[in-house]
């Protein structure tokens, strides 16, 4: 079989180079990002709750969901709920197979609030929190239960595509390592820096103004001052991480919707947003990459909750990230690409209609000097598919 | 203030010398007492959080709710929960008083919780089951603010009575020890006996036959031959309880509904049919003072949730339950005793319309002996009606 | 085959010479008669559903269900509903039978709007409610498929019992017919009359006292004297029907808890109570002869939404209804009787364990003048039992 | 005031000149497009509603809501749905101003349940759809009220971003003019073509390839050979429009996923995926143009729903779809611009941080000859940037 690997030049000023660029990210907390993370969370439960009763994935997509803010009153020191968040969680999910029922709801109840201790550890699921489930049967078909041992390749579920590119700007650099940093290294220490933090980022010409957006908890600010050295501290270390991955002018502004003077502040009593003000949908965020990147190629599908096996929302999308990257780390000369899987419903997912790579080269090289590199990472890419499938599984590939 | 106190013979053959009896028992775990329980613990939950933060109980009635059944899949050793068991809590609160916010929702949403996990320890409240919270707005009239310092009693909130009797029959006897001592002193040593246990009693003439329908726990019975042993150990233990209350002929059967042959048994996974047949409603099951009695006077309304300030229908039940046993116990003479205690609205609730007192007096006993010693005691309850109230938020009165 | 009906003496004082009676009717728009109504439409629907479908009545128990009241602000004129009512509907039903499915929610949720325009045509349905529906799953036991024409006797799905009595007393007749005259004759030509009424009777010695809280419907009262007219013509009304009913004394009062100098008014957008303060449940109103009646022996069963077929609660306590009715209007000499039909779990139900006819003959008749026409009676009834079902499932018996 | 208005060279190939071109529409009953529809009609109502009661719009946003899939059995000449669609609204709304209460739910309700009756005129909404309401509590800050006739321009609620481009390329023109055709044209003169249409369109070179995939109304459909004889006349009908839109080779594929020969086909019974197989969400279908284009810059904000006084998200994106269109339409010389308008918190949403637009001239073009008539077009319509916030309210614009 030869793949269908179409690799071309793409005449255009890399984004680094344009004048203006923007960028988003919405960290963990945010209400999006919390659909988007149970989701997930919910369709790997289901996921290996299949393969333990089965031996195989079946049919599913939890590609849904929705956060309704709850109501409440932060205060210095520490306030309360006086509302709770609703979530409710739909998709559908195989509730019936050989003649077996499968637990599907209860599985996602399970996964959605283990998922949601480890992201909001402030908010006592108990009460602070309706769980609803209204998951609709879905209906694996025999041939597409997903066996990885068997190595047969899942045929797509539909026309669709992913789309991707490499590697990172700058601006881009700073936004996922800020909000790394935030996660595994301020928060533990901080604790006062909640979970629901938006990134925003734009660039003009060589100037990049990062304006972050930190929920902070309530418990752990005694005052007006106080929130305002937090803020502050947030600025600076953000500013550190900044300066590690750019050479360009950075400047941070957190929280500029506060009004000190009105003590309105971005003050919660669980680090997110969602406890008071703002609702969350799955696929409302993030791309797969971690990233909202309006100067890039995207794709409007919902990576997160769709099933692993045959989804092709989910796997080019999680896929042609994997080649962009690969392709920038292994091959001299790639100034930017972009990737582009389509499928063709019916088909095997290892062969796509096309594969196409887009390529701006770096000064001095030629798309000649690059263009076999490439075609080999995208055919063997493509070859070690089923693998996209077990990484998901196993929580190994990040989804938003 | 002289209290309306009427004090009248009852010219009937008392219950127990009627031909035929009725008397039933939804024990703990059934799912109206479910739905009960919650309801009382929402309320009392409410009445505390009122107390601590404005020092007196506001407005609330939360003698609502729903229980819908899920789907299970018992079997001998362990089964699972299909889907979950879903619980409406509804009814009204003061969420808003003197311009701060009350918490009515989580504190509703926590209570709930708290008494499932106390009443139905087998249930994994995180996963195997939804709680919805749809309490309603109510407002609290200031004159109501019930502080117990003050003494002040408060209006009736409606013209409406509560009604009782004394003393239990044998068989009303012999199924409140039944149910008692399978939770108090069999479940411990025996798990396998659910919480969900319906006592059903027919006595004729001289001879009581008591049909106990008791969910098996699955997971601590490993055959059909090891549930037959424990439908008839748990026959034989009833029927020694019933012996110390009955000197009638008692004839016990256990779970008559099984099916051995086709295993169609009452075998369940958490110990309530609540898991996968049967819904529940608050309000629908055991009166005031723990029973279903046909054959006598019975108040229709639901005394779990209702506020224990001004409802009438919750204080009147509970005191007319407590003036008749007292009537009994401290009264010589008194054979049987039907209460009737009928509010006024807007009147203060320690003086009724009427306080009836109808009375067979023991044979060799006239009305006259008795009646001043009634009148006492029941003038003594109106006195001291607050003494329900106090004694309903601390948990000491059962409403179910 | 010879029924084991009992019939014996009742030695007690008939009601209406007792001293104190007390009786309530909630009726049709009353939250807990709404509930009601709503289940015995589905449970009616279902019926006819699966007749068509399968030309037998499948396994089901409507008897569920939960009204949680909105919000409103009503006004002389017209006001407007701030939050909808919501309704759950629950219970269970087969939605799959002989490998077809069957579209249980869609005929539920048809019947419970249907009924509700019919009674609350104030009430815009489409935005002044949110109706959900987690109608559970129920299975059919082939052998309880119920085709009338087979004349097969179904049998009983509990060891249960019903109770009626007749006749009604005084104060019962009046509560009835003003109920009736109210919906029939009175509406019709003052719409402000809103379907929301509760009755409340005291009968002391020969002085009745009905105190009548009926929702008025803002839009058909101009000011605060309309309203007092309309409340002053209510009670008129009501005397004048209850004075064909009775000759002791009768005292009306409407809307007592109206305090007319804050203008706080039983006034209502859509004529119930439900649109603002107060929740509702199935089984928590009326017995099955539309009334309350603690001096009586009443059933604890909701007789609205249970199936017609097999249970218990409803068959028996309609029927039992129906027998002592008839008994008073074809057997001279009976002051009161009193009917219990007990059931034993899996026996046909026109073979009750126990028929049981409580008897106070009128002064100058035995039991013996009695008795062999009760009997008869009785038997018939039992035998002709498939008839109480038929007319259920026509609409021709009143549950509530 | 001068506006930061900034007119760039855009150095890349016009999409219609590289080699891949890839295009998707989710037409207005593809279950993404309907929770979209809600949402925006939602809006409007409040909008409205808001000028009715206090003669300004008030704050919300209803970019929100989940569809959730019922289940259905369609079957040629007309099958029936099993389970009803359930719809969640949310999003948040002033519910209370100047002391004034405001039925934001009820409104909400209608106006949902009216665009559905006009989108999915085969849809009983009153028993094949649950729709539920949880919309929660915003405040209105007195200075954003928005009235129009004072001209005075409200502040960014966000530092956020619109973007857009034009001209359409023939691809996308080709499916947004198919798409109207079946809408307007097509379906009233053959009601089986439901309104759930997706159609994905891959152009390679100068070979278009448009799939669409077109639920078919059961009842209209008798048999499978009439199913194919109007696949077929769609494949033909659409065929036809292509031909007007574009000279490229045009190959149309209908239903692909149809297998015939087991009739696994797109049938439906009211004209939608949402009634069996797929949920939808607010903003994860089509941007504000119409059209899901991953080789365009895209804004991930959804613009259905959000409030169009403030809210970038939607206003920049609607606007800046104008911008470009008109560019294009009154401007010689563009073959292609991209509109990037950048909001800053708290500023006067007519003074962008920066209004960015990057130019492909046609060739013989430069942007000198350009950039002062885009400078106008951009300036005018900032100046007159209320008009989007009155046009959106009057439903002028559509916004997916």
């Amino acid at each position: 079989m030869s793949r269908n690997i179409a690799i071309e030049m793409l005449n255009q000023i890399p984004v680094h180079d344009q004048q203006i660029e923007l960028v988003e990210r919405k960290c963990l907390g945010h209400p999006d990002s919390i659909a988007d993370g149970i989701a997930e969370s919910v369709s790997r439960a289901l996921c290996n709750t299949y393969i333990d009763q089965f031996g195989g994935v079946l049919h599913h997509n939890t590609d849904q969901g929705e956060i309704v803010a709850g109501e409440s009153l932060p205060q210095f020191g520490g306030g309360k709920i006086i509302k709770p968040i609703f979530i409710l969680l739909d998709g559908r999910a195989t509730k019936d197979f050989n003649g077996e029922k499968i637990s599907a709801e209860t599985v996602a109840l399970k996964a959605a609030k283990d998922y949601l201790k480890t992201i909001l550890p402030e908010l006592d699921i108990e009460k602070e929190l309706i769980m609803d489930c209204r998951l609709g049967t879905g209906s694996t078909d025999l041939r597409d239960v997903f066996k990885p041992e068997t190595g047969k390749i899942p045929r797509a579920n539909d026309t669709s595509f992913g789309v991707s590119y490499a590697p990172f700007s700058d601006i881009e650099r700073c936004i996922r390592e800020i909000s790394s940093y935030i996660d595994n290294t301020l928060r533990p220490k901080y604790p006062v820096y909640g979970q629901d933090i938006k990134i925003m980022g734009l660039r003009q010409g060589n100037s990049i103004n990062l304006t972050i957006c930190c929920a902070m908890v309530d418990r752990y600010v005694s005052s007006l001052s106080d929130y305002i050295d937090y803020r502050e501290k947030l600025a600076e270390e953000a500013l550190k991480i900044a300066k590690t991955c750019t050479d360009k002018q950075v400047v941070i502004n957190v929280n500029t919707a506060d009004c000190d003077v009105e003590c309105s502040l971005f003050l919660t009593v669980t680090g997110t947003s969602a406890e008071m003000g703002d609702d969350g949908s799955v696929g409302r965020g993030n791309r797969a990459n971690g990233l909202i990147t309006p100067n890039r190629p995207m794709s409007m599908e919902a990576t997160s909750g769709k099933n692993p096996i045959n989804h092709i929302g989910k796997i080019y999308n999680l896929l042609s990230n994997e080649l962009a990257h690969k392709c920038v780390e292994k091959v001299d000369g790639i100034a930017e690409i972009q990737v582009r899987l389509l499928s063709q419903i019916g088909m095997p997912i290892d062969e796509p209609l096309i594969a196409s790579a887009q390529i701006i080269p770096k000064p001095s090289f030629t798309l000649k000097d690059i263009e076999k590199d490439v075609y080999e990472i995208f055919d063997s890419g493509l070859e070690n598919i089923s693998s996209v499938t077990e990484r998901v599984i196993k929580g190994e590939l990040k989804t938003f």
